[in-house]
């Protein structure tokens, strides 16, 4: 069995709950802040057998992959040139990182 | 040495911390969600010589152990007749999981 | 890889976090109460290379070590003398422990 703490984005916690928890992986949120992914990040906790860690390892990924996202440019209004108000950025969300440690006993209550 | 993870229910929480730190184990509560026994779980973080795991888990057992409770039955008032408007139900509480590791080196300083 | 747990005082842990950060160590913070140290601390979750383990144990000792800081007493007022109303007393501050553990895989999504 191995233990794997995941460090995701925030804006990424519910989702991944979810398709975990269909998936019938058992997990317990962290709260957590800063460091990995800089603010506004949730810290995982899942106890995965170890023929099942790979399929945990496409969902962590499948849902949290880097990617961009466009959004309202916001530059302060004193910069902010009348042609380019509304042209949207492009700024990088999502990214994971995990640590997979063995787990040396399971004791279930 | 090992380090234990263990999810427990926030409603055995203070209950299991007081009886660990009368036997001398050290302790440090992490604030965690959903997950493993659902809503309302605590995450302990427990350091312990190999040779005092045994006991660990004899209290965390002791403490923790998966019963059932009375509590008064909650049903829609709609739908909640008057003959059974009182009779409790058996609630599961209790239960934990841990997670035994193995500590490479501790460091105190 | 290791992935260290470390325990730390709340006062110590806003320095902790700038000096890793300027260090080039990943840093994520947990929430946590009570136990190691008593209340009032902070968990740390840190990814290290092998390498680099012996500098993040350095930093951690230069940051955290145990020390005493003078405080103004603070008797109750009934009890205080006159003549020993502004001694400050000597307080215990500081301290640390570390759990290191083997990273058996590490993904970065
Ligand atoms: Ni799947
Ligand atoms: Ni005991
Ligand atoms: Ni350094």
């Amino acid at each position: 069995m191995k233990l794997v703490l995941a460090v995701i984005q925030d804006a990424d916690a519910s989702a991944l709950i979810r398709v975990l928890s269909q998936n019938a992986f058992e997990v317990t949120k962290l709260a957590s802040t800063g460091g990995f992914l800089r603010e506004g990040n949730t810290t995982l906790m899942i106890g995965v057998d170890d023929d099942r860690l790979a399929d945990l390892k496409r969902h962590v990924q499948q849902t949290c992959r880097a990617r961009t996202r466009l959004v309202a440019s916001s530059l302060p209004a004193g910069e902010q040139a009348e042609a380019v108000a509304s042209d949207p950025v492009e700024v990088p969300v999502g990214g994971a990182v995990m640590f997979v440690m063995q787990v040396a006993e399971f004791v279930k209550v």
